[in-house]
Protein backbone atom coordinates (compact mmCIF):
# COMPACT_ATOMS: atom_id res chain seq x y z
CA UNK A 1 0.00 0.00 0.00
CA UNK A 2 1.35 3.52 -1.25
CA UNK A 3 1.87 5.62 2.18
CA UNK A 4 -0.74 8.13 1.01
CA UNK A 5 -3.00 5.89 1.06
CA UNK A 6 -2.46 4.84 4.84
CA UNK A 7 -5.06 6.67 7.01
CA UNK A 8 -3.60 9.18 10.27
CA UNK A 9 -4.78 6.57 12.72
CA UNK A 10 -2.65 3.81 10.72
CA UNK A 11 0.14 6.23 10.58
CA UNK A 12 -0.25 7.13 14.57
CA UNK A 13 -0.66 3.61 15.19
CA UNK A 14 2.37 2.19 13.47
CA UNK A 15 4.60 5.27 14.89
CA UNK A 16 3.16 4.00 18.54
CA UNK A 17 4.06 0.33 17.87
CA UNK A 18 7.76 0.90 16.63
CA UNK A 19 8.82 3.50 19.10
CA UNK A 20 6.39 1.93 22.09
CA UNK A 21 5.55 5.09 22.44
CA UNK A 22 1.97 7.25 23.18
CA UNK A 23 3.76 10.35 24.36
CA UNK A 24 3.42 13.66 22.88
CA UNK A 25 5.43 16.79 23.01
CA UNK A 26 3.24 20.09 23.47
CA UNK A 27 5.43 23.48 21.46
CA UNK A 28 4.07 26.13 23.44
CA UNK A 29 6.82 28.76 23.07
CA UNK A 30 6.53 31.49 25.51
CA UNK A 31 9.54 33.81 25.10
CA UNK A 32 9.69 34.46 28.78
CA UNK A 33 10.32 30.70 29.17
CA UNK A 34 12.94 30.31 27.18
CA UNK A 35 16.48 30.00 27.63
CA UNK A 36 17.68 33.49 27.06
CA UNK A 37 20.56 33.19 23.94
CA UNK A 38 17.62 31.73 22.58
CA UNK A 39 14.40 34.85 23.50
CA UNK A 40 14.66 35.72 20.06
CA UNK A 41 14.46 32.77 18.22
CA UNK A 42 11.39 30.19 19.05
CA UNK A 43 11.87 28.37 16.00
CA UNK A 44 15.62 27.18 17.35
CA UNK A 45 14.49 26.55 20.13
CA UNK A 46 11.53 24.63 19.31
CA UNK A 47 13.36 22.77 16.64
CA UNK A 48 16.01 21.64 19.34
CA UNK A 49 13.19 20.20 21.17
CA UNK A 50 12.27 18.00 18.61
CA UNK A 51 16.00 16.53 17.88
CA UNK A 52 16.26 15.99 21.84
CA UNK A 53 12.97 14.18 21.79
CA UNK A 54 12.31 12.48 18.47
CA UNK A 55 13.27 9.22 19.70
CA UNK A 56 10.79 9.14 22.79
CA UNK A 57 7.67 10.46 20.81
CA UNK A 58 5.21 10.03 18.44
CA UNK A 59 4.38 13.52 17.44
CA UNK A 60 4.81 17.28 18.19
CA UNK A 61 1.51 19.24 18.91
CA UNK A 62 2.48 22.99 18.50
CA UNK A 63 0.10 25.64 20.03
CA UNK A 64 -0.24 28.18 17.63
CA UNK A 65 -1.48 30.91 19.78
CA UNK A 66 2.03 30.71 20.99
CA UNK A 67 3.26 31.31 17.37
CA UNK A 68 0.68 33.80 16.56
CA UNK A 69 1.60 36.05 19.39
CA UNK A 70 4.36 36.57 17.86
CA UNK A 71 2.87 38.07 14.38
CA UNK A 72 4.10 37.10 10.53
CA UNK A 73 7.45 35.90 12.46
CA UNK A 74 5.71 33.68 14.59
CA UNK A 75 3.72 32.00 11.82
CA UNK A 76 7.15 31.56 9.90
CA UNK A 77 8.32 29.63 12.91
CA UNK A 78 5.62 27.26 13.01
CA UNK A 79 5.82 26.54 9.45
CA UNK A 80 9.65 26.13 9.88
CA UNK A 81 9.06 23.84 12.89
CA UNK A 82 6.22 21.82 10.94
CA UNK A 83 8.35 20.80 8.40
CA UNK A 84 11.47 20.11 10.53
CA UNK A 85 9.36 17.69 12.71
CA UNK A 86 8.04 15.87 9.86
CA UNK A 87 11.70 15.41 8.53
CA UNK A 88 12.44 13.76 11.84
CA UNK A 89 10.00 11.37 11.59
CA UNK A 90 7.12 13.11 13.95
CA UNK A 91 3.83 13.43 13.12
CA UNK A 92 2.25 17.58 13.63
CA UNK A 93 -1.31 18.04 15.18
CA UNK A 94 -1.22 21.64 14.92
CA UNK A 95 -2.99 23.07 18.19
CA UNK A 96 -5.48 25.57 16.95
CA UNK A 97 -9.11 24.51 17.94
CA UNK A 98 -10.59 26.28 14.84
CA UNK A 99 -13.93 26.15 13.67
CA UNK A 100 -16.44 28.26 11.06
CA UNK A 101 -18.93 27.76 8.97
CA UNK A 102 -18.70 25.55 6.24
CA UNK A 103 -16.52 27.75 3.30
CA UNK A 104 -14.17 29.43 6.27
CA UNK A 105 -13.77 25.78 7.64
CA UNK A 106 -12.34 25.22 4.32
CA UNK A 107 -9.93 27.94 4.58
CA UNK A 108 -8.92 26.39 7.69
CA UNK A 109 -8.58 22.84 6.36
CA UNK A 110 -6.70 24.06 3.32
CA UNK A 111 -4.19 26.02 5.73
CA UNK A 112 -3.59 22.94 7.48
CA UNK A 113 -4.28 19.79 6.68
CA UNK A 114 -4.51 19.88 3.14
CA UNK A 115 -2.33 20.87 0.40
CA UNK A 116 0.59 18.68 -1.27
CA UNK A 117 2.05 17.95 1.34
CA UNK A 118 -0.18 19.82 4.13
CA UNK A 119 1.66 21.71 6.68
CA UNK A 120 0.56 19.66 9.44
CA UNK A 121 -0.80 16.10 9.96
CA UNK A 122 -3.62 16.96 12.01
CA UNK A 123 -5.15 20.17 13.55
CA UNK A 124 -7.97 20.43 16.74
CA UNK A 125 -11.19 21.63 16.21
CA UNK A 126 -14.22 23.36 18.14
CA UNK A 127 -17.68 21.61 17.62
CA UNK A 128 -19.52 24.55 18.66
CA UNK A 129 -20.85 25.15 15.32
CA UNK A 130 -21.78 22.09 14.52
CA UNK A 131 -21.87 19.20 12.07
CA UNK A 132 -21.69 21.09 8.47
CA UNK A 133 -18.87 23.56 10.15
CA UNK A 134 -16.78 20.27 10.78
CA UNK A 135 -17.53 18.41 7.16
CA UNK A 136 -14.95 20.50 5.57
CA UNK A 137 -12.32 18.84 7.80
CA UNK A 138 -13.93 15.64 7.23
CA UNK A 139 -13.49 15.52 3.63
CA UNK A 140 -9.77 16.12 4.15
CA UNK A 141 -10.14 13.47 6.46
CA UNK A 142 -11.62 11.29 4.34
CA UNK A 143 -8.77 11.78 1.29
CA UNK A 144 -6.93 10.36 3.37
CA UNK A 145 -3.35 10.62 5.74
CA UNK A 146 -4.77 13.30 7.92
CA UNK A 147 -6.98 13.86 10.81
CA UNK A 148 -8.63 16.21 12.98
CA UNK A 149 -9.14 16.25 17.13
CA UNK A 150 -12.54 17.84 18.19
CA UNK A 151 -12.59 19.05 21.38
CA UNK A 152 -15.22 16.75 23.51
CA UNK A 153 -14.29 17.77 26.94
CA UNK A 154 -11.12 19.92 27.73
CA UNK A 155 -8.52 19.98 30.49
CA UNK A 156 -10.20 23.10 32.02
CA UNK A 157 -12.86 23.36 34.80
CA UNK A 158 -14.89 25.13 31.66
CA UNK A 159 -17.97 23.28 32.55
CA UNK A 160 -20.51 25.85 31.53
CA UNK A 161 -20.69 24.69 27.95
CA UNK A 162 -19.78 20.56 28.18
CA UNK A 163 -21.20 19.94 31.28
CA UNK A 164 -25.00 21.38 30.73
CA UNK A 165 -26.88 18.77 31.60
CA UNK A 166 -29.66 17.93 28.74
CA UNK A 167 -33.09 17.09 28.15
CA UNK A 168 -32.23 13.30 28.47
CA UNK A 169 -30.16 14.00 31.18
CA UNK A 170 -27.12 13.68 29.90
CA UNK A 171 -24.35 16.25 30.38
CA UNK A 172 -23.79 17.97 26.39
CA UNK A 173 -19.86 16.46 25.87
CA UNK A 174 -21.54 13.01 26.10
CA UNK A 175 -23.68 14.66 23.17
CA UNK A 176 -20.75 15.36 21.01
CA UNK A 177 -19.21 12.40 21.83
CA UNK A 178 -21.46 10.73 20.27
CA UNK A 179 -21.44 12.87 17.34
CA UNK A 180 -17.57 12.75 17.11
CA UNK A 181 -18.33 9.18 16.94
CA UNK A 182 -20.97 9.25 14.00
CA UNK A 183 -18.86 11.45 12.75
CA UNK A 184 -15.46 8.88 12.28
CA UNK A 185 -17.30 6.29 11.54
CA UNK A 186 -16.48 5.90 7.80
CA UNK A 187 -12.75 7.21 8.32
CA UNK A 188 -11.93 3.85 10.76
CA UNK A 189 -7.82 2.65 9.39
CA UNK A 190 -6.78 -0.58 8.61
CA UNK A 191 -5.88 -0.80 12.85
CA UNK A 192 -9.36 0.00 13.25
CA UNK A 193 -9.09 3.46 14.87
CA UNK A 194 -11.21 6.14 13.78
CA UNK A 195 -8.94 9.48 11.76
CA UNK A 196 -11.81 11.56 13.95
CA UNK A 197 -10.16 12.20 17.18
CA UNK A 198 -11.09 13.50 20.18
CA UNK A 199 -9.61 15.93 22.78
CA UNK A 200 -10.80 14.59 26.54
CA UNK A 201 -8.45 15.91 29.65
CA UNK A 202 -6.69 13.68 31.86
CA UNK A 203 -7.62 16.07 34.61
CA UNK A 204 -11.08 14.48 34.46
CA UNK A 205 -10.51 11.35 34.86
CA UNK A 206 -14.09 9.63 34.98
CA UNK A 207 -14.39 11.25 31.65
CA UNK A 208 -11.86 9.64 30.15
CA UNK A 209 -13.35 6.31 30.98
CA UNK A 210 -16.97 7.42 29.70
CA UNK A 211 -15.47 9.03 26.89
CA UNK A 212 -13.54 5.12 25.92
CA UNK A 213 -17.11 3.91 26.41
CA UNK A 214 -19.40 6.68 24.23
CA UNK A 215 -16.43 6.51 21.38
CA UNK A 216 -14.90 3.12 20.72
CA UNK A 217 -12.84 3.37 17.97
CA UNK A 218 -11.84 7.26 18.59
CA UNK A 219 -8.15 8.29 19.77
CA UNK A 220 -8.61 10.35 22.52
CA UNK A 221 -5.80 12.94 22.95
CA UNK A 222 -5.61 13.44 27.18
CA UNK A 223 -4.10 16.60 27.65
CA UNK A 224 -3.51 18.20 30.94
CA UNK A 225 -0.94 15.88 32.42
CA UNK A 226 2.15 18.07 34.06
CA UNK A 227 1.64 21.67 34.90
CA UNK A 228 -2.09 21.22 35.16
CA UNK A 229 -2.24 18.45 37.33
CA UNK A 230 -3.40 15.32 35.34
CA UNK A 231 -1.76 12.03 36.65
CA UNK A 232 -0.60 9.28 34.23
CA UNK A 233 -1.77 6.57 36.62
CA UNK A 234 -5.05 7.04 35.97
CA UNK A 235 -5.45 7.02 32.29
CA UNK A 236 -5.30 3.07 32.03
CA UNK A 237 -8.77 3.18 30.63
CA UNK A 238 -8.26 5.00 27.99
CA UNK A 239 -6.14 2.47 25.98
CA UNK A 240 -8.82 -0.11 26.21
CA UNK A 241 -9.14 -0.13 22.35
CA UNK A 242 -5.26 -0.52 21.65
CA UNK A 243 -2.03 0.73 21.91
CA UNK A 244 -2.64 3.72 19.74
CA UNK A 245 -6.59 4.80 21.10
CA UNK A 246 -4.99 7.43 23.28
CA UNK A 247 -2.11 9.87 23.17
CA UNK A 248 -0.74 11.99 25.88
CA UNK A 249 0.17 15.56 25.04
CA UNK A 250 3.03 17.02 27.79
CA UNK A 251 3.77 20.60 27.27
CA UNK A 252 5.37 22.73 29.78
CA UNK A 253 6.74 20.25 32.13
CA UNK A 254 8.55 18.47 29.56
CA UNK A 255 10.06 21.56 27.05
CA UNK A 256 11.10 23.61 30.15
CA UNK A 257 12.39 20.80 32.05
CA UNK A 258 15.61 22.41 32.15
CA UNK A 259 14.23 25.51 34.16
CA UNK A 260 14.53 22.95 37.53
CA UNK A 261 17.51 20.60 36.13
CA UNK A 262 19.17 23.10 35.26
CA UNK A 263 21.30 21.26 32.56
CA UNK A 264 21.01 22.54 28.97
CA UNK A 265 17.02 22.37 27.45
CA UNK A 266 17.74 19.54 25.27
CA UNK A 267 19.25 17.26 27.69
CA UNK A 268 16.70 18.02 30.35
CA UNK A 269 13.78 17.59 27.37
CA UNK A 270 14.66 14.20 26.40
CA UNK A 271 15.39 12.71 29.59
CA UNK A 272 12.04 13.86 30.81
CA UNK A 273 10.54 12.46 27.42
CA UNK A 274 12.35 9.15 27.94
CA UNK A 275 10.65 8.70 31.37
CA UNK A 276 7.31 10.26 30.30
CA UNK A 277 7.20 7.37 27.96
CA UNK A 278 8.00 4.69 29.32
CA UNK A 279 5.24 5.72 32.49
CA UNK A 280 2.97 6.02 30.23
CA UNK A 281 3.90 2.96 28.09
CA UNK A 282 3.40 0.90 31.57
CA UNK A 283 0.10 2.85 32.60
CA UNK A 284 -0.98 2.12 29.56
CA UNK A 285 -1.23 -1.90 29.80
CA UNK A 286 0.70 -2.75 26.60
CA UNK B 1 -11.90 61.71 28.99
CA UNK B 2 -9.15 60.61 27.37
CA UNK B 3 -9.65 57.99 23.96
CA UNK B 4 -7.91 55.68 25.99
CA UNK B 5 -10.45 55.19 28.64
CA UNK B 6 -13.28 55.29 25.91
CA UNK B 7 -15.05 51.45 26.21
CA UNK B 8 -14.85 49.79 22.73
CA UNK B 9 -19.00 49.73 22.63
CA UNK B 10 -18.77 53.88 23.18
CA UNK B 11 -16.40 54.24 20.34
CA UNK B 12 -18.23 52.07 18.09
CA UNK B 13 -21.63 54.13 19.18
CA UNK B 14 -19.95 57.22 18.22
CA UNK B 15 -19.12 56.04 14.91
CA UNK B 16 -22.73 54.64 14.71
CA UNK B 17 -23.97 58.07 15.51
CA UNK B 18 -21.29 59.76 13.22
CA UNK B 19 -21.40 57.77 9.91
CA UNK B 20 -25.28 57.22 10.43
CA UNK B 21 -24.01 53.55 9.78
CA UNK B 22 -24.07 50.38 10.85
CA UNK B 23 -22.78 48.45 8.20
CA UNK B 24 -19.40 46.25 8.51
CA UNK B 25 -17.09 45.32 5.45
CA UNK B 26 -16.10 41.20 5.84
CA UNK B 27 -12.96 41.13 4.18
CA UNK B 28 -13.10 37.59 3.15
CA UNK B 29 -9.74 37.46 0.58
CA UNK B 30 -10.23 34.26 -1.70
CA UNK B 31 -7.43 34.57 -3.92
CA UNK B 32 -9.46 33.06 -6.70
CA UNK B 33 -12.51 35.40 -6.42
CA UNK B 34 -10.28 38.71 -6.66
CA UNK B 35 -9.36 40.78 -10.23
CA UNK B 36 -6.94 38.79 -11.79
CA UNK B 37 -4.41 41.57 -11.62
CA UNK B 38 -4.73 41.25 -8.02
CA UNK B 39 -4.55 37.65 -7.21
CA UNK B 40 -0.46 38.21 -6.20
CA UNK B 41 -1.70 41.04 -3.51
CA UNK B 42 -4.60 40.40 -0.99
CA UNK B 43 -2.92 43.11 1.29
CA UNK B 44 -3.57 45.69 -1.92
CA UNK B 45 -6.66 44.46 -2.86
CA UNK B 46 -7.94 44.35 0.64
CA UNK B 47 -6.57 48.32 1.42
CA UNK B 48 -8.41 49.12 -2.03
CA UNK B 49 -11.88 47.98 -0.23
CA UNK B 50 -11.18 49.73 2.94
CA UNK B 51 -10.21 53.48 0.96
CA UNK B 52 -13.92 52.29 -1.02
CA UNK B 53 -16.06 51.91 2.12
CA UNK B 54 -14.84 54.09 4.52
CA UNK B 55 -17.30 56.88 4.52
CA UNK B 56 -20.10 53.76 4.30
CA UNK B 57 -19.20 51.62 7.30
CA UNK B 58 -17.98 51.92 10.91
CA UNK B 59 -15.70 49.11 11.27
CA UNK B 60 -13.78 45.97 8.96
CA UNK B 61 -13.98 42.46 9.68
CA UNK B 62 -10.99 40.38 8.20
CA UNK B 63 -11.27 36.66 8.50
CA UNK B 64 -8.62 35.38 9.50
CA UNK B 65 -8.89 32.27 7.75
CA UNK B 66 -8.47 33.40 4.61
CA UNK B 67 -5.04 35.19 5.52
CA UNK B 68 -3.72 32.30 7.18
CA UNK B 69 -4.75 29.98 4.33
CA UNK B 70 -1.26 32.17 2.69
CA UNK B 71 1.01 30.50 5.95
CA UNK B 72 3.05 33.85 7.01
CA UNK B 73 3.07 36.17 3.81
CA UNK B 74 -0.90 36.15 4.54
CA UNK B 75 -0.35 36.90 8.13
CA UNK B 76 2.14 39.63 7.19
CA UNK B 77 -1.15 40.91 5.04
CA UNK B 78 -3.45 40.58 7.40
CA UNK B 79 -0.84 42.89 9.95
CA UNK B 80 -1.10 45.46 7.60
CA UNK B 81 -4.71 45.12 6.43
CA UNK B 82 -5.47 45.77 10.27
CA UNK B 83 -3.12 48.73 10.25
CA UNK B 84 -4.49 50.50 7.14
CA UNK B 85 -8.34 50.06 8.22
CA UNK B 86 -7.43 51.65 11.84
CA UNK B 87 -5.57 54.96 9.91
CA UNK B 88 -8.56 55.13 7.72
CA UNK B 89 -10.89 55.51 11.28
CA UNK B 90 -12.14 52.09 11.02
CA UNK B 91 -12.66 49.64 13.87
CA UNK B 92 -11.42 46.68 13.00
CA UNK B 93 -13.14 43.61 14.29
CA UNK B 94 -10.21 40.13 13.94
CA UNK B 95 -12.71 37.45 12.88
CA UNK B 96 -10.64 34.41 14.63
CA UNK B 97 -13.33 32.60 16.68
CA UNK B 98 -10.50 31.85 18.78
CA UNK B 99 -10.62 29.98 22.05
CA UNK B 100 -8.63 27.71 24.08
CA UNK B 101 -7.41 27.18 28.00
CA UNK B 102 -6.56 30.01 30.47
CA UNK B 103 -2.98 30.17 29.43
CA UNK B 104 -3.54 29.83 26.02
CA UNK B 105 -6.42 32.44 25.86
CA UNK B 106 -3.89 34.92 27.07
CA UNK B 107 -1.66 34.22 24.24
CA UNK B 108 -4.68 34.94 21.52
CA UNK B 109 -5.53 37.93 23.59
CA UNK B 110 -2.17 39.17 23.71
CA UNK B 111 -2.08 38.08 19.59
CA UNK B 112 -5.06 40.54 18.53
CA UNK B 113 -6.64 42.68 21.26
CA UNK B 114 -3.74 43.40 23.78
CA UNK B 115 -0.45 45.46 22.85
CA UNK B 116 0.34 49.27 22.17
CA UNK B 117 -1.34 49.64 20.35
CA UNK B 118 -3.64 46.16 19.81
CA UNK B 119 -3.39 44.95 16.13
CA UNK B 120 -7.48 45.15 16.60
CA UNK B 121 -10.40 46.83 18.14
CA UNK B 122 -11.98 43.12 18.70
CA UNK B 123 -12.02 39.47 18.37
CA UNK B 124 -14.49 36.82 17.99
CA UNK B 125 -14.00 34.01 20.24
CA UNK B 126 -15.37 30.86 20.76
CA UNK B 127 -17.16 29.96 24.06
CA UNK B 128 -17.12 25.65 23.97
CA UNK B 129 -14.26 25.67 26.85
CA UNK B 130 -16.35 27.97 29.51
CA UNK B 131 -15.90 30.71 31.33
CA UNK B 132 -12.68 30.02 32.54
CA UNK B 133 -11.42 30.71 29.25
CA UNK B 134 -12.94 33.70 27.94
CA UNK B 135 -11.58 35.65 31.21
CA UNK B 136 -8.37 36.46 29.95
CA UNK B 137 -10.24 38.29 26.76
CA UNK B 138 -12.21 39.63 29.33
CA UNK B 139 -9.38 41.10 31.21
CA UNK B 140 -8.26 42.75 27.76
CA UNK B 141 -11.77 44.55 27.56
CA UNK B 142 -12.02 45.55 31.13
CA UNK B 143 -8.65 47.16 31.00
CA UNK B 144 -10.60 49.29 28.26
CA UNK B 145 -11.03 49.97 24.74
CA UNK B 146 -11.27 46.46 23.10
CA UNK B 147 -14.29 44.43 22.68
CA UNK B 148 -14.99 40.61 21.75
CA UNK B 149 -18.00 38.83 19.94
CA UNK B 150 -19.25 35.45 21.57
CA UNK B 151 -20.54 32.89 18.98
CA UNK B 152 -23.86 32.44 20.39
CA UNK B 153 -25.84 31.38 17.13
CA UNK B 154 -23.97 31.53 14.03
CA UNK B 155 -25.47 32.19 10.95
CA UNK B 156 -25.27 28.37 9.67
CA UNK B 157 -27.55 25.64 10.09
CA UNK B 158 -24.60 24.20 12.75
CA UNK B 159 -27.58 23.35 15.16
CA UNK B 160 -25.93 20.33 16.58
CA UNK B 161 -25.02 22.32 19.68
CA UNK B 162 -26.29 25.59 20.07
CA UNK B 163 -29.98 24.17 19.52
CA UNK B 164 -28.79 20.97 21.84
CA UNK B 165 -32.00 21.19 24.39
CA UNK B 166 -31.69 21.20 27.88
CA UNK B 167 -33.33 20.51 31.17
CA UNK B 168 -35.23 23.22 31.41
CA UNK B 169 -36.57 23.17 28.29
CA UNK B 170 -34.33 26.17 26.01
CA UNK B 171 -32.08 25.69 23.74
CA UNK B 172 -28.33 25.22 24.68
CA UNK B 173 -27.63 28.76 22.62
CA UNK B 174 -29.93 30.44 25.62
CA UNK B 175 -27.83 29.48 27.98
CA UNK B 176 -24.75 30.72 26.26
CA UNK B 177 -26.34 33.88 25.85
CA UNK B 178 -27.50 34.28 29.57
CA UNK B 179 -23.70 33.90 30.29
CA UNK B 180 -22.92 36.81 27.14
CA UNK B 181 -25.06 38.90 29.31
CA UNK B 182 -23.17 38.18 32.50
CA UNK B 183 -19.72 37.98 31.62
CA UNK B 184 -20.42 41.51 29.94
CA UNK B 185 -22.25 43.03 33.05
CA UNK B 186 -19.53 45.45 34.15
CA UNK B 187 -18.28 46.31 31.46
CA UNK B 188 -21.17 48.89 30.03
CA UNK B 189 -19.90 52.11 28.58
CA UNK B 190 -21.61 55.82 28.76
CA UNK B 191 -24.23 54.57 25.98
CA UNK B 192 -24.95 51.69 28.15
CA UNK B 193 -24.18 48.76 25.50
CA UNK B 194 -21.31 46.09 26.77
CA UNK B 195 -18.16 45.10 25.29
CA UNK B 196 -19.07 42.01 25.56
CA UNK B 197 -20.44 41.47 22.15
CA UNK B 198 -22.35 38.77 20.81
CA UNK B 199 -22.44 36.96 17.13
CA UNK B 200 -26.12 35.69 16.66
CA UNK B 201 -27.06 35.11 12.72
CA UNK B 202 -29.36 37.07 10.67
CA UNK B 203 -30.14 33.59 8.69
CA UNK B 204 -32.44 32.94 12.20
CA UNK B 205 -34.62 36.12 12.66
CA UNK B 206 -36.52 34.61 15.33
CA UNK B 207 -32.98 33.87 17.20
CA UNK B 208 -32.41 37.70 16.58
CA UNK B 209 -35.64 38.86 18.51
CA UNK B 210 -34.73 36.17 21.18
CA UNK B 211 -31.15 37.24 21.93
CA UNK B 212 -32.19 41.19 22.17
CA UNK B 213 -34.32 40.25 24.93
CA UNK B 214 -31.99 37.56 26.62
CA UNK B 215 -28.85 40.14 25.94
CA UNK B 216 -30.28 43.69 26.79
CA UNK B 217 -27.11 45.70 26.62
CA UNK B 218 -24.99 43.45 24.14
CA UNK B 219 -23.80 44.41 20.94
CA UNK B 220 -25.40 42.50 18.44
CA UNK B 221 -23.11 41.32 14.98
CA UNK B 222 -25.41 39.65 12.58
CA UNK B 223 -23.73 37.68 9.90
CA UNK B 224 -25.86 36.16 6.93
CA UNK B 225 -27.00 38.98 5.02
CA UNK B 226 -26.13 38.17 1.19
CA UNK B 227 -24.26 35.56 -0.07
CA UNK B 228 -26.06 33.46 3.15
CA UNK B 229 -29.77 34.58 2.30
CA UNK B 230 -29.91 36.47 5.48
CA UNK B 231 -32.50 39.53 5.49
CA UNK B 232 -31.75 43.19 6.79
CA UNK B 233 -35.85 43.71 6.71
CA UNK B 234 -35.72 41.04 9.05
CA UNK B 235 -33.56 42.40 11.70
CA UNK B 236 -35.26 45.58 12.60
CA UNK B 237 -35.57 44.38 16.81
CA UNK B 238 -31.80 43.72 17.50
CA UNK B 239 -31.74 47.19 16.90
CA UNK B 240 -34.32 48.33 19.94
CA UNK B 241 -31.23 48.70 22.59
CA UNK B 242 -30.15 51.80 19.98
CA UNK B 243 -28.81 53.03 16.89
CA UNK B 244 -25.07 50.90 18.18
CA UNK B 245 -26.77 47.94 19.80
CA UNK B 246 -26.74 46.13 16.49
CA UNK B 247 -23.88 45.67 13.48
CA UNK B 248 -24.13 44.25 10.37
CA UNK B 249 -21.63 42.19 8.27
CA UNK B 250 -21.74 41.65 4.73
CA UNK B 251 -18.25 40.23 3.10
CA UNK B 252 -18.57 38.51 -0.33
CA UNK B 253 -21.66 40.38 -2.01
CA UNK B 254 -20.15 43.41 -0.97
CA UNK B 255 -16.42 42.60 -1.63
CA UNK B 256 -16.82 40.91 -4.68
CA UNK B 257 -19.93 43.07 -5.85
CA UNK B 258 -17.29 44.08 -9.30
CA UNK B 259 -17.84 40.50 -10.64
CA UNK B 260 -21.66 41.16 -11.59
CA UNK B 261 -20.79 44.79 -11.88
CA UNK B 262 -18.47 44.81 -14.50
CA UNK B 263 -17.44 48.26 -12.91
CA UNK B 264 -13.85 48.83 -10.89
CA UNK B 265 -14.09 46.59 -7.42
CA UNK B 266 -13.45 49.33 -5.35
CA UNK B 267 -16.30 51.02 -7.43
CA UNK B 268 -18.40 48.68 -7.14
CA UNK B 269 -17.65 48.33 -3.42
CA UNK B 270 -18.33 51.51 -2.38
CA UNK B 271 -21.46 51.83 -4.15
CA UNK B 272 -22.93 48.21 -2.81
CA UNK B 273 -21.86 49.98 0.84
CA UNK B 274 -23.27 52.70 0.20
CA UNK B 275 -26.83 51.45 -0.47
CA UNK B 276 -26.53 49.06 2.31
CA UNK B 277 -25.69 51.40 4.95
CA UNK B 278 -29.25 53.12 3.66
CA UNK B 279 -31.14 50.02 3.52
CA UNK B 280 -29.75 48.44 7.28
CA UNK B 281 -29.97 52.07 8.81
CA UNK B 282 -33.64 52.11 7.53
CA UNK B 283 -34.25 49.07 9.03
CA UNK B 284 -33.13 49.85 12.24
CA UNK B 285 -35.73 52.62 12.90
CA UNK B 286 -33.12 55.16 14.25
Amino acid sequence: MAVATLTFADRLAAEVERKRSQLVVGLDPRVDLLPVELRGDISRFCCGIVDAVAPHVVAVKPQLAFFEALGARGIAAFEQVCQYAKRAGLLVIADGKRGDIGSTARAYSEAYIEGEPPLADALTVNPWLGRDAIEPFLGAVRRGGVGIFVLVRTSNSGGDLQDAVLKDGRPMWHHVAELVDEWGADTAGEVGLSSVCAVVGATHPRAVAEARRLMPRTILLLPGVGAQGGSISDLTRAFQSGPASAIVPVSRSLIYAFRDAGSDYREAAGAEAARLKREIWTASGW
